[in-house]
């Protein structure tokens, strides 16, 4: 495929799709979502009631809708604080607006959207400061479950035992649902031009991992790379590397079946730690002659993470923890090694939401920013394939598998 | 006491002191020094051989001692693998150039200079790299005793059993003696105007504070600073801070004789951990509405660098580790904290010591920048005095206790 522009087959435009025209606006609407009873268990696809929504919120229909490992990670309950059901899982997500609460200013219905789990209120300190992207009102916060408006849920279904019961949400979005309520801080306006299929890909994965690279880490031409975990983010990281210049990025994953992927986001040399007989940052270490510039960490694994921060040059060394080890546990780094290297983490590729991502989206269309978004999807399939699309991804066999609504 | 250059009362001039004339180039020199025989006994002050330099190396004729928090901790043996003994211990000072050894180009006998603690070779990949401060050859190690040329000592003593024997050096430098021999990437040449007495400060403590200012986090106008630990790298926090243009700098330390010299440097609120009813990070965030800017740990406690940490602003926050804990444990941090506040290490204050102090002392001496260095000298007192100096330090009644060789 070509550029973003040249792309329609793949997306819709505005008015093709969503009840954009005030039909529905200020009433309970019933629609189809993939419900989670328990942890692991097969999603149902329930008809669900989706409330109108409140002051300062939105809802979305959703028409595509893409799953990532924090999906699978709250399906599979990794996280006993998360476990809250029933609940609309999903994050990554594109959609057009089919109404507007009160005091929503930037958002009309029909508007083509993407969510994001991370909001930008634009008002507070924080949203003020060009030092974070992290909202104090919106933040991503995997332990809520309601809207922050009243502290209850937009979503109502009839359970087994016939009862109607409040649906919980997740990630500030659940856009397992043909009908969604979301904050507007969390939702991003895209071009009238951008095909929402490709979007979805940007409300979570691949700005997560290119904006690692570019706006936390800064990767300038000719820098050495290693990306631990080759799952979508991580791919997204060797992709905004090499968009940035990087002579040598390295990726390491134990299932060699992301390498095909891997080569063609610009990974050169690949390691799988399961083949070594000596520390993975000793290879590292040795293959760059001295350590790579930067790691980037996406395995979600605190003993990757180890190898991740030794794997760097001594001095001016940089890791970037892209995703959560579900133990919590502490960062595996000792005081005085913090004087040899550095560490960080980014929430969404340390891009502002909803100031920073349509500047990134413009680019893509006039062609600017040439990011291989149709790389990343390797499955296709309906809605209501939902179980078999987090089968293939439990089992390390899809990247990013697009849902259609 | 006015700027800099309008001091000659405690400052010497080239010329006034050393051997620079060559009548000892090439030859061994008895001289005395205040050699450690054991961990935490007294100094002795004892006749050593100080054998001359080897090829890159320098002998300096020290002027001015004075004692650093590392030094006590080396004192006390607080680090089993660094207990190695007799020693000469000492890293901040200043002196002239004795003589120099084969192939040292930039330093002439007679120069005034100070000895750094963490060298800069000038050549290898971290030198030519902006990134970073460390040398990939000479940069600070605890755990070195000898010479890097040939793995020797350049100073013998007589041992009370009448045994000459070697005798250890200490982080690069080994200042507490008359004189003593350096590898020439960890001597910088000061200009000649330059008043050693003050230059003395400026080769450890209040370079590595104002410099993490400055340097690491990048203190700007207006902002709002918390620095743990009092001490004189705390305090020459405050200082550099200050003269930025913080608005708020709050100090922290269990010693309230502390806040005197506190307040002159420019610290408005103290806070007394012992008389707190609750945690500290949380006092410290209520007294600031929401954590300041930037944290300085300076005590090299980790519970105290756990307070540090999180008693900054969430989103943007940034504490600089300055100090280094003796027990070498974990970085009190958990893996989700990092994708809300920052943390990183300086080594001297990210100065690089040979390219870039030379130009902090010219600001100072032209009154560009004003370190109220004498503000830092608590006490002066002949060299002789070492061990009152070091109870002094101890027991926290001295700031810095400039001994005059």
């Amino acid at each position: 495929m070509g550029s973003l522009n040249s792309e329609n087959s793949n997306g819709f435009h505005a008015g093709e799709h969503g009840d954009a025209g005030g039909k529905t606006a200020g009433k309970v609407i019933t629609c189809k979502a993939a419900v989670l009873w328990g942890p692991g268990e097969a999603f149902k696809i329930e008809e669900i009631e989706v409330e109108p929504p409140q002051r300062l919120e939105v809802r979305l229909r959703i028409l595509f809708t893409s799953i990532c490992h924090t999906d699978l990670s709250a399906w599979k309950g990794e996280n006993k604080l998360q476990q809250i059901f029933p609940r609309v899982l999903g994050h990554e997500a594109a959609g057009v607006v089919e109404s507007v609460g009160e005091g929503v200013e930037d958002l009309r219905p029909g508007d083509r959207v993407v969510p994001v789990f991370t909001g930008e209120c634009g008002c507070c300190e924080m949203c003020q400061s060009d030092k974070t992207n992290i909202c104090s009102g919106f933040a991503v916060d995997p332990l809520r479950s309601v809207m922050r408006a009243d502290g209850r849920v937009r979503f109502f279904c009839v359970g087994p035992d016939e009862e109607r019961r409040p649906v919980y949400h997740f990630l500030n979005t659940s856009t397992f649902a043909e009908y969604t309520v979301i904050d507007s801080a969390c939702v991003v306006k895209v071009p009238a031009e951008a095909p929402l299929s490709r979007m979805c890909l940007l409300s979570c994965g691949v700005s997560t991992g290119v904006g690692a690279a570019w706006n936390t880490a800064n990767v300038e031409k000719g820098s050495k790379v290693a990306i631990f975990g080759l799952g979508a983010v991580g791919l997204a990281v060797a992709e905004g590397a090499r968009l940035k210049g990087a002579a040598h990025i390295i990726g390491i994953d134990i299932n060699p079946s992301k390498y095909v992927k891997g080569r063609e986001m610009g990974i050169r040399d690949f390691i799988n730690p399961k083949e070594l007989t000596k520390p993975l940052h000793e290879v590292i270490r040795e293959l760059t002659k001295g350590g790579v510039d930067y790691s980037f960490e996406c395995s979600g694994n605190v003993e990757v993470l180890r190898e991740a921060y030794l794997s760097t040059h001594t001095g001016w060394g940089l890791t970037v923890v892209l995703s959560v080890d579900p133990s919590c546990s502490q960062l595996p780094v000792f005081n005085m090694e913090l004087f040899q290297r550095k560490i960080v983490a980014a929430v969404f590729g340390g891009f502002k939401p909803k100031s920073q991502l349509p500047g990134l989206i413009n680019k893509c269309i006039a062609g600017e920013v040439k990011i291989n978004l149709d790389g990343f999807i390797s499955h296709e399939m309906p809605f209501s394939e939902i179980n078999q699309a987090f089968q293939l991804l439990s089992e390390g066999k899809a990247l990013r598998c697009l849902l259609k609504l």
